[in-house]
Order: structure tokens, then C-alpha cells, then sequence
């Protein structure tokens, strides 16, 4: 076995899970509990994956007996929910009380920071001392990183980019030039920001490009999943809006606009020009076709297809997409079909019904 | 803010956004206009976003109302169109003179040509004068990048890979060993050329591996988009054919021949040893079944799959794809199933529907 | 043209086929044959494609005359199959002879061993002496890679991740802190192992994070395609199970078990938290909902997201999935929709049919 040591940052270290007492954790989340104060906590887990040394979470009466069973001596549950021989940590959200005691049982370590001498970094960057950038990263011209982000090996800064402050772009990002991210954005790995948007204009049998001279704006609090895609606006810009969230393998075509606190699944897509509202939320595999509004508070369906505006607040599904209650009424009678079809032919006769193929 | 300097290329500075009268813009792609000549543009826009130092375009009598609100001063619109108080240059293409025009506003500034210190060349290759080589980039051996080609940090281009001439690769492209890349082929980030196709044979209770000894051609005039991955050949080449373009996300198999001209929206997919026409068009989130040879100008709907050859210049939708007014229908009956069932029932009686859970 | 050196390995070369005799060809694998021994094959193709100095195989009876047809003077094809003309090597899997046959055919070259000196390398990291580590590789604290693996450039290995022997990780495989790689697994480009699982929790109009403190295991003798995302869990693991295959853009979300010897076609995903059993077989474009613990050998179908445990070895096609049976016969009758409407009209009255705009 080699072995190689090197002067830069090369990663953060992670997983340093500590030990801590019931009763500090309870203390530092400022929650009370019940039970033994001086149980040791060793990690945090669900219920059905939980072992002896484990803090877990009990979100509901549906669970208390999957807690009973559990081997965890520990829980967090809501005030007045009786779980016996359990020590408690008593919390209105008892799940989000668990991930704010996950990080306090992994901090992240210290980290070194600085620009690794084997990164590239071009003329006229502007990088705040206290960023992290790992070896390999690249950043062309006249990119400026703000406080305490950190820039990991791989990732591509077009010229002039704009990185704000607490940001985290994961290994092998491509962000390309004139692209804005705020602050708090974290990009997973592979994803690229910035290309070149989807337009073409046919003219005599061929596929004549549309420059794309726009950007992309990341808001503030963003977090984007591992290899997406998120095209430049053709003139002005594609928008994130703050607080918005995304899964893997996304894809948002140029000039679209997404309102603030949006979720993303996974393999989603938005085609070019649409806007969506606030607290857009999309299921797996599905899209929104081009050039629509849509209303705030839509949710569509895992595998659909969103073709109109749709009415604020409205859940749909299907292609194109319809309100989930005639979707799914639609659905059974589908389901139900081959019957219905026998039912009409004893009914009204009994000619070889006339399907195709 | 610290800040550092190095000597070769990284990145080309763009958005360098010129100011020119209409009269010089108007001559330049050799229109008449009509109105001010000595008006100064500064940008270019859709209507619906422009400004008053703007040229945007009027595509049809529609949108000239749009014209007259916007405060853009200058338009490009064709003959007799009337566009009252403003500046006019007369085009039988509107939007494809204002691509030109953009192109003209911003200019690629001068690049650095040659091979940055901090890119990794193997043994012979061959790699033109003229070309760009950024830090970071990778060419194992052999590998040849022809005339003003321009090559992006992080990406690898494997043993024996041929680039044409005025190619970009864009930044953690990865090209597998022994494809080759016609001229004027634009690929974004990200996206992978040349991984082994997913060919595997059951044998005693395991997948094993059929070995990949094909390439991947990608013709002249080719554009791909971010992170899409194009498998390479069992035997002899998966090609993509010339002024093909491809939105993000999209995935050919191995074997696959895609005709020129062809059109492929966002997270679409062709399966193995498939064959499309020249001219197919595909919308987002549809695929093509494997082994089948599609007829020429076929167009495959968005979340559809083509199952079966086609009918040149059809227009396919659904799963299993169907010509699109047949598919149409059958939608609009199902959206209706539910009433269509109430009906039956009021009129045939009114046993309980027996739908399915 | 310019052209450089380097010391360090770059890149495999590939595609070295050498001439072999057919009686060579079937002692190595083996095999019989019938005809002339001392016929020298060049390549290997399928037989639409073949050439003359091609081995091709024979699948069928179906094929015979394809084989019969073709240049190729070599085939494979099972005992007992006349292929009058043709030079016959005789087997009872002719695809699988000619897999082993390509592999023989096109043998890897002797490989360069150790680290390139521009590859970067954490502390503490343990590499095999006989590994190969290509420039841009980047390794962080505590890296161990195993014998033989090879780690092409742009690779971003995380802190503490663990590779086994003989692995292959393509060119800008980014595999995050923890997670741990078995033997004989082979990550095509792009693919990032160990990304942020998605889950949020929403607090104050806000979507809070949960933090991912598990990792992701790949199990021995895996393949994963390019550009896939497998997250990491959010306590435990995301297991991926021994021989499993996955084809390009594949997603898999946190807390994902995937059992062993399961295929994953294009664009298919696995949403949060399910379990699939073995042989689990998943066609194009396809999903597993959330939360679910699939049964041993489920089929999903192109473009249907299964939403049940299914019963083993079922095969389910749709969304919602069902037997693949009941879904062919109501995708019948949805296509013959607009006819039973009309047949219903006809025979009840003729009041305008009032379906859906």
C-alpha cells in the first residue's frame, strides 16, 4: 500500500460522530425530557433501523409500538404521548428535532481554508479568505466566491460568476459564465448550471442556433441535486427562486422561472418560458410543458404532465394533467375497462367487440 | 479578497454586450428598416421582457399589439406589418434575424490558443495550433483535436479520440477511447460519449457482461446538451447524424443510428440498436423502443414511446405510441369515463360499478 | 499540430484486435467446430452487420438464413443447426461464445501502475501498489483503494471512501465521504455515488434539511451506467446488491436496498426508503414509489411506476402498475375508446356525447 500526503484542503473529514448525554442534547435543543438524563447517545436512526445506543423519533400514535419494540432507549416524541420505559425528549416535531440533533452529533470538523496551489484560478477572481477551494477546481475570469464557501475539486467557474457566501458546490459542477448563485446554495455533484438553452429555428432543412446571451440566477437557500441541468436564459434570466429544492437529475430549460420554496423530485423537468408559482411541488418523472403561468401552490403528479395554469392550491395528475380526484376516478374506470367493455356486450349484444390491433 | 493570476487560457470572457445604431445593425445582416437609424441598440429581448434600449421581434400579427405596449423603440418585423412609433428593420425571418443580431452585439472576445501548462496530454497526439486546451483538461493517447477547437477544464478525452475542427467541448465532457467528433460539435458539460452500452447475458444466475468494442461518431453541425450520455457501439459505431441537436439529460444506447437533422427534447431516450429516420423529433420525457427502424420525419410526443416503425411524417403520442389524433380521442373518452359509466348505469341498470380497487 | 508527453498512465489504450485462427479461437474457449480451422478472424459483429472476416453468431433457426445470407465465413451456432458454407463453432449459447470470443480478441494492454504525479492524494490514504491513479484524480483524507482498480481523470473520491479490487471508476465519477465501492464494480462517467439524500422537512414555510449521515454501498461485481445519482442514506446505507446492473441516468434515492442481480434500464428511478427484492428487472423510463418493500423477481414495465409490493415474478406494467396482462387489455379498449363511445351511442340514443374539452 502507498501512501501520500499533500500541503491543501482535500475534503472536509465527516461522520465524527460524538457521545453525548440525553440531557445535553435536550439542553442544547432547549427541549425538556423525561427518563435518564445520563443515557448516552451514540447516533440517530428511524425507528425500524434503530439500535440500543440510538436516539430516534416517534411522529405519531401509529408508531409507540414500533417504539416499545425498538432496542433505542431513546426517543423524541410530542408532549403527552405516553411511551413507557423509554426516556423522552419532549418536542412539537419531533423529526425536526432529530435532524437538528443530527448535526449536533456531527459537527463538521475544522477546515482548512484557502486556494489549493493545484487549483486554477483566472485574472480579477475575487475569493474571500475564508473559502475553501480544493485542487482541480477551475475558476476563469473575473469569478468572485464569497465567505466561507467551499469550491470542491472538479467544479468549472465560468467568467465572471458570482458565488455568494456559506455555499457548497460539490465535485465536478460546471457553472458557466455570468451565472449568479446567492448565498447558502448547496449544488450536488455533476450538476451544471448555465448552458446553453434549447433553441433553434429551423431555416432551409437546417437547425439555425438562437445565441443564448442570458444567465442563471440561483437564489438564496437553494439546494440542487446530482446531475442536473439548468439552461441560460436566452436574454435575461433563468430564475431559482429562495428556498427552493431539488432531487437529482432535474432538468429546467432556459427562461423558466421558479417561484420561491418549490420542491423538485427526481428525473423532473420544466420546458422553456414557464413560470411557476411558490410552493410549486412536482413528482417523480414528471414536467411542465412550455410557455404557461402557472398558478401558486400547484403540485403535479409523479409521471405527469402540467399543460395549463392551473387553479392555486389544485393537486394534478395524468397527461395532460387533470385534478387528481378526476384523474384518479378516470384511473379506475381505465383499470376497470375490460370489464365494462363485457358488461356492454351482455348487455347489448354480443358482436366480436371491435378493438384495435 | 485574495486574488491570483496565471498565464494560459481559462475561459472565454462573454456577454461583452457593444452598442450599434439599427442603421449598421440593419446593414450588417443586409435589411432595409424603416424610422431611426442613428437609435442606439444596447440588448436584445423577447417583447414581453424588453427594454427601451432593446431590438426584439414581431413573429405575427398578434404580437404587434405586445409591440406597440413594450418600451422597446426598435423591432424586427416582416414587410407590410404596420408597427406604429417604432423603429422597423424588415425581415421575412424576424426571430432569426434578431439570432444574427445577437451575435453581432456580443462578439467572442479574442481567445488564447494553445495547450495550458496544466492540462495532461498522452503520448501522440495531435493537437492544432489554433486550438484551446484549458487547465485540467485530460487527452490519453493518440487523441487528435483539429483547427480552433476548444477544450474545457475537467474534460477527458480517451485513448485514440478524434475532435474535428471549431468544436467545443464544455467543461467535464468525457469522451470514451476511439470516438470520434465531427466539425462545428457543440457538447455541454457534463455529458458522457462513449460509456459501454448495457448489454448483459443471463447466464447461471448472473448478468454477464457483453464487451463493448464499438465507438460512437458524432457527425458535423452536431449539438448535444448537459450531462447526457450516448453509449457506445457492440461491434461498429453508434452515430449521431449530422445537425442533429439534443436538449440535457437525454440517453442513446448502444447500436442506435440517429438520422441527420434530428430534434430530441430534454430526459428522452432512443433503446438499443434502435434506428430513427432523419428529421425525428422528439418531445421531453418520451423514448423510442429498441431494435426497431422508424420511418423518416417521425415526431414522438412528450412522456410517449414509439413501439413500432411509423409512417413517414406521422405524428405519434401515448404508450404505446399511437398517431396522435387516434391517441387524442382515446384521451378525451378517457377523461370522460366516469360520466360515460353514470350514463350506462342510469340507462342499463344500476348494479354497483364492479371498478377495480 | 503539436503534440506532448507525459510520464504518468493516461487512458487505456483499446480496440487492439488481433488476428486469431478459428481453431485458436475454439481451443480457447473450449468449443468445437466444423470447417476451416485455419480461417483467420479479424473482428466480431452481429450478423446484420457482419463482415467478411467477421465471427458472427447464430441465435436461431430464425437467423439461419440472415447467416446464410451474410459475408461473414465464421458463425456460432448451437449443436445440431445447419449452416451449410459457413465455418461453425459449436455451442450451446453462441451470443455468450462470442462475448468470450470479443474479449479475447480485443485484450486489454499492459497498464501503467501507481499514482500520476498530477493525480492529488489526501493523507492517510491507502493505494494499492498496482492500482492505477490517472492525472486529476483526487483523493481526500483517508482514501483506500484496492488491487488493480484503475481511477480515471476528474474522479473525486471523498474522505474515508473505501474501493475494492479490480474496479474501474470512468473519468469524472464523483463517489462522496463513506461510501464504500466492493470488487469488480465498474462506474461508468459522470455517475455520482453519495450525494445528499432529499429530504426536507417544512417548518415556518420554510423546507428545513435533514442532515445525511449514512453512506451508500455497491456490493461485488456491480455496473452502473453514466450520469446516474445514488444518495446517500440518511442513518444507515443505500445498498446496491451484488451483480446488479444499472443502464445511464439512473436515480436512486436515500435509503434505497436494491437486491442482488437486478437490471435497471435508462432513465429509471427508485424513490426514497423502498426495498426491491432480487432480480428485480426495471424497463426504460420507469420508477418504484417510495416507502414500498418490493417482492423477489418483479418486472416493471417502460414508462410505469409501481406503487405495491407486487407478488414474485409478476410482471407490471402502467401507472399505477398492474399485472401486465390486465394493463394490455385495458390499453386496448382505452385505444378502441372513440368506438365503444360511438357503438353506445348508436345503440342508446344519440345524445351529443358530452366528453371533456
Amino acid at each position: 500500500m502507498a501512501s501520500e500526503r499533500h500541503a491543501g484542503p482535500i475534503g472536509k473529514a465527516a461522520k465524527r460522530s460524538g457521545m453525548a448525554t440525553i440531557a445535553s442534547l435536550a439542553e442544547k435543543v432547549g427541549l425538556p425530557f423525561e427518563g435518564d438524563g445520563t443515557l448516552e447517545i451514540s447516533g440517530v436512526s428511524h425507528l425500524n433501523r434503530a439500535r440500543e445506543g440510538d436516539l430516534s423519533f416517534v411522529q405519531s400514535e401509529a408508531y409507540v409500538k414500533q417504539a416499545l419494540d425498538s432496542p433505542a432507549r431513546a426517543v423524541i416524541a410530542p408532549e403527552g404521548m405516553d411511551v413507557p420505559g423509554k426516556t423522552v425528549i419532549r418536542s412539537p416535531y419531533p423529526q425536526l428535532t432529530l435532524a437538528r440533533i443530527t448535526t449536533l452529533l456531527h459537527p463538521l470538523p475544522e477546515r482548512k481554508t484557502g486556494i489549493d496551489p493545484r487549483a486554477a484560478i483566472g485574472e480579477g477572481c475575487r475569493i474571500a479568505p475564508s473559502a475553501t477551494i480544493h485542487p482541480m477546481a477551475v475558476a476563469a475570469e473575473g469569478v468572485a466566491i464569497g465567505e466561507r464557501s467551499e469550491v470542491y475539486p472538479g467544479v468549472y467557474l465560468g467568467v465572471g460568476v458570482v458565488v455568494g457566501d456559506d455555499c457548497v458546490l460539490h465535485a465536478n459542477v460546471t457553472v458557466e459564465w455570468g451565472c449568479r448563485i446567492g448565498n447558502r446554495v448547496v449544488i450536488y455533484a455533476g450538476t451544471v448550471i448555465g448552458s446553453d438553452g434549447f433553441g433553434f429555428l429551423p431555416h432551409e432543412g437546417r437547425h439555425e442556433k438562437i445565441p443564448h446571451v442570458g444567465n442563471v440566477v440561483i437564489e438564496d437557500d437553494v439546494e440542487i441535486g446530482a446531475n442536473c441541468a439548468i439552461d441560460r436564459s436566452t436574454y435575461r434570466s433563468t430564475v431559482i427562486g429562495k428556498g427552493t429544492k431539488m432531487d437529482n437529475l432535474v432538468h429546467i430549460a432556459h427562461n423558466v422561472d421558479v417561484g420561491p420554496y418549490s420542491l423538485f423530485s427526481g428525473q423532473t423537468g420544466i420546458a422553456g418560458t414557464s413560470k411557476v408559482g411558490e410552493y410549486f411541488t412536482i413528482g417523480g418523472q414528471a414536467g411542465v410543458a412550455g410557455h404557461l403561468e402557472l398558478a401558486d401552490r400547484i403540485t403535479v403528479g409523479p409521471k405527469s404532465i402540467m399543460t395549463r395554469p392551473g387553479t392555486p392550491g389544485e393537486i394534478y395528475y395524468g397527461f395532460p394533467a387533470r385534478p387528481a380526484h378526476q384523474w384518479r376516478q378516470s384511473i379506475a374506470q381505465f383499470n376497470a375497462l375490460p370489464r365494462l367493455v363485457n358488461r356492454i356486450n351482455r348487455l347489448l349484444g354480443s358482436k366480436t367487440e371491435d378493438s384495435e390491433q
